[in-house]
């Protein structure tokens, strides 16, 4: 498909390094917007929350964004076809989350939102700074989403805000709290939100052309194999479970090991099992993070562990796939040992697998800044999860990751290059030109 | 050695029989005397304490001994060998400990120091109820001793009474505090006891010949062989530890395996060592009885793992020699998975070999109690501590177990029967005629 796409070769290296710029210093900028000094903390529905919307919304409106605050709480910036009478055709959405995790890193989510709003810079308002592409008629107006919950942090439940655009909200959410009891309606009111219009957030189908998003890769594959971008084939399909290993609990001098029912052994395996199933799949991660012995007494025989497991794959029947295996092999262990074992899944999220179309725009996008030796761009699949789970729902959804050094995320330490920020804020735009060709086509 | 020792061929079963029922009734009678209703709890220094050693005493006296409480609190009676005119020669001491953990069993200790009484009572006072024996002249007084502290409930120090008889005091113990912040040495004044004279308490060489002590086996190996009686060849040597496994705590969802340094996988192996290195050896037992994984998240990769090793054996060297392989184990694991490890050693007790004399003994004592077919008595090594482990400082110890249905001690189903009550009573009456042959010999 490149053979008909625009290309971008004429956007000079100056502009979009001064973009890139431009993204790390409204980084920098918003890191110091946090509920705890010293720290970078945006929770949904605070002061910080309110503090940057109102930033964006000056950022939008400066590349020629009308702007509005969606009934979510959602900060959206909406640019019509160059030329258009009227602003009611289908929208592209570009666009990340400004909320964070606890003492978080100033580069997930955001960094995604401030390269939308570069990329809108370069297509849609050359006498704002934009450079090449200025003059191209999109067929389809440009919105750009700052979402206000992916991380869940505040309220425990993840992707609140593209939840609602995705006209995906749970009744039941309104009586969740925070950890000072707050409960979800009453952080909604005290926001200046009203509950009661929390659908009016939702968008249709018909009204998007599909969603992009660029993200830092929250991995270290990029970093290893020494590329700036790949694109995105899909966002992980997840289950955790909470498991239960039962034995006995018994005198640890008096009992031979033949008379024992040893949980803690039992769990043991179970935990190797997880590593030695899942390293054996291409494309699936499972980990065992909480693991607890009871009674926990130096000279009693452990009777019982309760572990969880979080499994992450590609794909779901590949995921399901290996939970089976999985079930099979803590069947055959806990046998041989005497030991009972439960689980109860206490999270599901099937794999939102990119849209094709989506994908190669991105893949289009990211070749056009490769030097000709490297003619495919790596392809990977998010293991974290991504606002483009819940739009998925409603639109087809495309993304694009930046190398992020060692992978380290969700920590100060989170960082993402700005020459990598220049190419991505490229391939992005690229893209975008790949899909307007699409489009007309 | 049976060539020449006495028998108890003559001894009538009924007076075994009525002897044991006599034992379990006063088992019975010492599980009311507790400190919480519904349950057994006795520990050291407790108005319980006092009421049982009074009960005891009372009981000594009943057998023709004189009693004293010494100054640790210890229950003791002795009587001189028959015919003497002085009183002053090395006794032979029998006995166990009256104290328990909380919510205990009625017969750890307790049976021991009862059936110490019902031999005194065979051997010394046919006057009094015995019936065989009455008229041996033993070449040395009989003492039995009532222990006070051996399971160190109160204090988290174990074997406080038979320390002070050893002469073992350590004198950092007055400051150790029970869980109401009383300190030791304030106890011991609350009681009655002069803190300034434990060293009254304690016992020179020459002074004893030896001591013996029966005990239920706290373990299945009898209850399994179907057998009523063992010899103990010695009681455990012990070390517990605590280790550290530290790897990095990293994002579940985008650390693939080969970046893991992941500290539960590591403790997990290690756990699984324990057991594999320990169960091909005899006399070794390891248990992992704490483990704790940090920092304990469903979608963080455990940075860091304490866990507990409690190792015991029958030799000093066998134990040390399996917790040196365990080392390089534990080198080899870690070290293949980019984690470190530590250990601190937090209890180490010297193994205690029972005297090859008393072994003797007691073998003798048991082979009488066994149909012809049975030739060996069965010999097993205590996993548990005893008294004796103090006492051994001093004297000869020498044990007799007694099987403990399914190994089931510390916890209110403990149990032992009658019939082996009676078959331990006639073993060790038997042994101490043996020890006095051998003496005379």
């Amino acid at each position: 498909m490149t053979t008909f796409a625009p290309t971008l070769a004429e956007l000079p290296h100056e502009v979009t390094a001064a973009a890139a710029r431009r993204v790390m210093a409204r980084c920098d900028e918003l890191a110091r917007v946090t509920a705890t000094p010293g720290t970078i903390e945006r929770v949904y529905l605070s002061p910080e929350h309110a503090r940057v919307n109102r930033l964006a919304a000056e950022w939008m409106r400066e590349v020629g964004m009308k702007t509005r605050q969606d009934a979510a709480g959602n900060q959206l910036g909406r640019i019509a076809p160059a030329g258009a009478t009227h602003d009611d055709g289908p929208a592209l959405m570009l666009g990340s989350h400004l909320d964070t995790v606890l003492d978080a890193g100033r580069f997930d989510g955001i960094v995604g939102v401030l390269m939308a709003l570069e990329v809108v810079r370069l297509l849609r308002s050359p006498e704002r700074g934009g450079a090449a592409g200025g003059g191209i008629r999109l067929p389809f107006a440009l919105e750009v989403a700052a979402f206000s919950d992916e991380e869940g942090t505040r309220f425990g439940t993840a992707l609140l805000g593209s939840s609602a655009v995705a006209g995906r909200w749970d009744e039941r959410w309104w009586d969740v709290t925070d950890a000072d009891g707050v409960t979800l309606r009453q952080a909604y009111r005290e926001f200046g939100l009203d509950p009661t219009r929390v659908g009016e957030a939702a968008r249709r189908p018909d009204e998007l052309i599909g969603y992009l998003e660029a993200h830092i890769e929250q991995g270290p594959e990029l970093d290893r194999s020494g590329q700036s971008l790949a694109v995105v084939s899909s966002i992980a399909s997840a289950r955790r479970f909470q498991l239960v290993v039962e034995g006995e609990a018994r005198h640890a001098g008096g009992t031979p090991y033949d008379m024992r029912r040893d949980a803690l052994l039992g769990a043991s395996e179970a935990a190797l099992a997880v590593e030695r199933i899942c390293a054996a799949e291409h494309h699936i991660i499972g980990t065992v993070g909480r693991f607890e012995a009871f009674p926990g007494a130096v000279n009693v025989i452990p009777g019982e562990v309760q572990f969880s497991l979080d499994l992450r794959g590609e794909l779901d029947d590949e995921r399901d796939r290996v939970w089976d295996h999985l079930t099979r092999e803590l069947d055959e262990i806990m046998g041989r040992r005497g030991l009972r074992w439960r689980s109860r899944e206490i999270h599901r999220a099937a794999a939102v697998p990119c849209a094709p179309l989506l994908q190669d725009v991105v893949r289009a996008g990211i070749a056009g800044t490769l030097s000709p030796r490297r003619e495919e761009p790596p392809v990977i699949f998010s293991r974290a999860g991504h606002d483009g789970m819940a739009l998925g729902a409603i639109t087809g959804v495309g993304m694009l990751f930046l190398r992020n050094p060692d992978g380290v995320s969700h920590h100060p330490d989170e960082a993402v290059s700005a020459g990598d920020v220049a190419h991505g804020i490229r391939a992005l735009t690229s893209a975008v030109l790949h899909l307007a060709a699409e489009h007309r086509a």
